[in-house]
């Protein structure tokens, strides 16, 4: 009985930006688990879909989450009871998270119900920060330049605060806050250079000078960039 | 002629965090380049070695590099034009990059020497920022967070007008800046819950509290991960 529970990092959406290590725990892991919508595909399962071997038990967490909500307490605390007697059976249980499971993944909501209970493994993956950066061609940093990450659904005084002298700027979970956040970076003299970064990696990825882009709302999966203006 | 240059993330030290596409391109690539110090060996290289074909032409940019001190331009100067040189010759060029390209990573160097010049891809990697969070068993930011990343070589001014205000924060190129990194925490009330990562995924990983941890310097690959006060 010494099973563990491993959060997977499965990249950003393209099935070949899994690393080898996630490959093969996933490849033996006996349970399998991934957040997923009310209703239709996981995206978490859609990544790792031509690895998996079949045969595997699957726990599918269902989530009804609107853009800027935070999800249901009582629906991980059901995910993680599940998980835990898995584990207390002396079954492997592979968590798969999007992109990184500590990089603003909702694994974290799982590990919290799951660190003082079992055997506990993170896998790193790569994030879609790395994901959207090298798909559009634009470093995030360099040398000294300090990064900040800010999530697109904090107020605009919020945002605006956290962008007055910041260097590279990566603005997440953009999805429909895209109109605010081009204006609140029009406000901050922070828009030329801004680089909208849609499904990086899947084959619908699109990339465009924020500038260039019309409308208020992106995918929930989209980010955007804006390199240090003393670069 | 249609080579490429990629750029290819190699991830953290672990050769198992290697993705299933740079391993590819990888094995594939004729001609492989990577960053090396004066004297010894490539750490990138090391990482990739136990997935090394054989019989791939190498380019070592070897560069004598204290820590702190930014490159010479003359040494990516001749190694881009070396890689060119392949490429025009119709040979695809693998430039190993530890961690991710583009995340502070020396192969922005080579970058701006060559994406005018030739075919350019950036297979992005799993970064020592999400290596050290799960090896730590530190989640690097949630929810509506702001994650700030900083370089440690910063003067203390610098880095204390950064940390002031920060929520999730991470301190890059400790090195030898240890002491600094310490002390100026300490002053902002940032120092509880900071966490040293050495080596994250090597065989001589080391992870501590920051505030027990002696001496004023920590190896070359080392990073300060503070949660968010707030979490």
């Amino acid at each position: 009985m010494s099973a563990t529970v491993y959060g997977l990092g499965v990249g950003p959406g393209d099935p070949e930006l899994l690393t080898l290590k996630a490959l093969r725990i996933l490849r033996a892991a006996p349970v399998i688990a991934y957040p997923a919508p009310d209703i239709g595909d996981s995206f978490a399962r859609m990544i790792v879909a031509p690895h998996l071997p079949g045969g595997q038990q699957e726990i599918a967490i269902r989530m009804p989450l609107g853009d800027g909500q935070f999800p249901k307490a009582e629906i991980y605390d059901g995910a993680a009871d599940e998980i835990v007697a898995h584990v207390a059976a002396g079954r492997d249980v592979a968590v798969l998270c999007e992109g990184d499971p500590f990089f603003y993944g909702s694994f974290l909501y799982l590990y919290e119900r799951l660190v003082d209970r079992c055997a506990l493994q993170v896998v790193p993956g790569v994030s879609s920060l790395m994901a959207c950066a090298g798909a559009a061609g634009l470093p995030i940093a360099r040398r000294n330049e300090t990064l900040t990450v800010v999530p697109a659904p904090l107020p605009d005084d919020a945002l605006r605060a956290r962008l007055v002298g910041a260097e590279a700027l990566a603005i997440i979970k953009v999805g429909r806050h895209l109109g605010r956040v081009r204006r609140v970076l029009a406000d901050c003299a922070r828009l030329d250079g801004a680089c909208l970064v849609e499904r990086a990696t899947l084959a619908s990825q699109r990339i465009a000078a924020l500038r260039d882009v019309g409308g208020d709302t992106a995918p929930y999966f989209s980010m955007v960039l804006v390199p240090s203006a003393r670069s």
